[in-house]
């Protein structure tokens, strides 16, 4: 299914293309070599002194026992990611390696690192859809995440089923259209609330 | 200057090419349009409950005492910056709009944003540069931010100026190879700590 950004100025191709479904094929896996370019875009990400504070779980089917438990944290809203053949969990550290002082960009540079991900994954044809709808405190029991690492997004990443064999319920929600606030609410020119131009 | 990653993994061009240079051209304005083009790639990234919780501040010489302030914010460090012919200054909103709740994604989704800017501004063959280095709490005085909302990143946008005419200390710090720690450093499969394979 395309779901083009409706811009109101011209953006990048894959920026337009990327977005979050939830109609997952579980039939087909994601190979190792797209995993790991996936992994890589999102390596070359930037951070607040290279401190690089993102971390990435990957389950897949190779340890279904660990996949289950990636399932068991899902909130019931997000039940249709079970059809995903590979969950992440991003993971941000919340002090710079180098002097252990607090990073306040751990979060922010977390989060430009997993959509470059996702923007790698619209470039090899496979969809990533990030979700906030997941419990933070039994990923980091059950996958076992230190005390200064804040367990961020569940990630779920794989190819969309054709449009005919999604679910109805599913199909729903990925058939509403894309809205975002106008960019005259979120930019500023000079002094907070005046206007672009 | 190019630039591209030395990635272990094929990433798709834009990413690849993406990087922070700090040798801006005074000279050259970034127009209206591609200015709109690098606000509406941030505004399509993905967020929690779709809060869009990044705001931008954009300072250029159409308001030389705005710019005059970005400027007097910025670190030491980060002096190169005055030559962009724009600044501007990530903000995210700490609490969803909808129910004044904390919302533990902003930061997280504004850097989101911010990368999609940067990976816009390449697409256009301009170049952003995010800094930590600067005084957020003189940002928010300056500039009227209001309390529920957190400085995140200054961001230098601009063209690059002809390697002959950067500078030499400036120079020296471009030319400085782009590190990143491997891909096993940042990825565990199923448990904290474990391999990929």
């Amino acid at each position: 299914m395309e779901k083009r950004a409706p811009a109101d100025h011209p953006i990048t191709d894959v920026i337009a293309r990327r977005w979050s479904p939830r109609g997952y094929d579980a039939s087909r896996p994601v190979s190792s070599e797209n995993l790991m370019s996936i992994l890589e875009a999102g390596r070359w990400a930037p951070s607040s002194s290279n401190e690089q504070p993102w971390r990435y779980l990957v389950f897949d089917r190779s340890d279904p026992e660990a996949l289950a438990k990636a399932h068991d944290c899902l909130s019931s809203g997000n039940a249709w990611a079970k059809a995903a053949p590979v969950l992440m969990l991003s993971v941000a550290k919340r002090t710079y390696t180098r002097n252990g002082k607090s990073n306040r960009h751990a979060g922010h540079d977390t989060g430009a690192a997993s959509i470059s991900m996702a923007l790698q994954a619209t470039a090899l044809g496979l969809w990533l859809h990030q979700m906030g709808g997941y419990d933070p405190e039994k990923a980091r029991a059950y996958f076992g995440i230190p005390d200064d690492f804040d367990p961020m997004a569940m990630i779920a990443l794989g190819y969309m089923l054709p449009e005919t064999e999604i679910p109805p319920e599913i199909l729903l929600r990925d058939q509403a259209p894309r809205v975002r606030n106008p960019v005259e609410a979120m930019a500023f020119r000079g002094q907070w609330g005046a206007g672009l131009e």
